[in-house]
């Protein structure tokens, strides 16, 4: 049992778009994420996602409006909604999931795609 | 589907030890809490907790160690672990745990016991 550092973990990487798990509750993940650009479309049938970012900011698009998120500020992407994250500027975020679920949802499996989730 | 902003939301209550509903993803609540003083010893047998300090610090003591949690930290308490929140100062934390998980665990019912939480 072991605290953690957000700002430590952080520091931990570089890559974009490539969730890292720095936790987990129950069957629950606690990631930590970097994000510039522009991710896929997709969609969770199954799970809701939490985006809470800890540095920067970051817009999640869906199909009929666009969410900016600040530093501080958390959204929850209900299961089932088209979402499209993206970051004009490097942006650090917290990520809340249910274990297994795959970063780019249902969109077609592509070099964003992460399986294995390295452990921070 | 709403953004939260952690600050704002927590500029909405003073009183102590009473977490609210910020937020909800499948099954588990994202909580707010403000802490200040003494919480009571206690365990949740089939529920994780998730401490992640906002502002301030707070201790969290185990029956064999204490560790302290400053703002930007998180800490899982796995199930079942004895724990005693504490907080010198006045602390704000945000709290991730299943829907329906109560405060004091299996503590005696008692003054500081929330079993109907608002929703901020």
């Amino acid at each position: 049992m072991e605290k953690v550092n957000l700002a430590e973990k952080l520091a931990q990487f570089d890559d974009h778009w490539s969730p890292k798990v720095a936790g987990q509750l129950d069957d629950y993940e606690i990631k930590l994420v970097k994000l510039q650009g522009d991710f896929v479309w997709h969609k969770h049938d199954d799970a809701d996602e939490m985006f809470m970012v800890v540095d920067g900011s970051m817009d999640i698009a869906f199909r009929h409006k666009t969410i900016t998120l600040n530093t501080g500020e958390f959204l929850v992407v209900p299961k089932g909604v088209e979402h499209k994250p993206y970051a004009e500027h490097a942006c650090s975020a917290m990520l809340f999931e249910r274990k297994g679920v795959i970063n780019t949802g249902d969109a077609e499996e592509g070099d964003l795609t992460r399986r294995q989730l390295e452990r921070i």
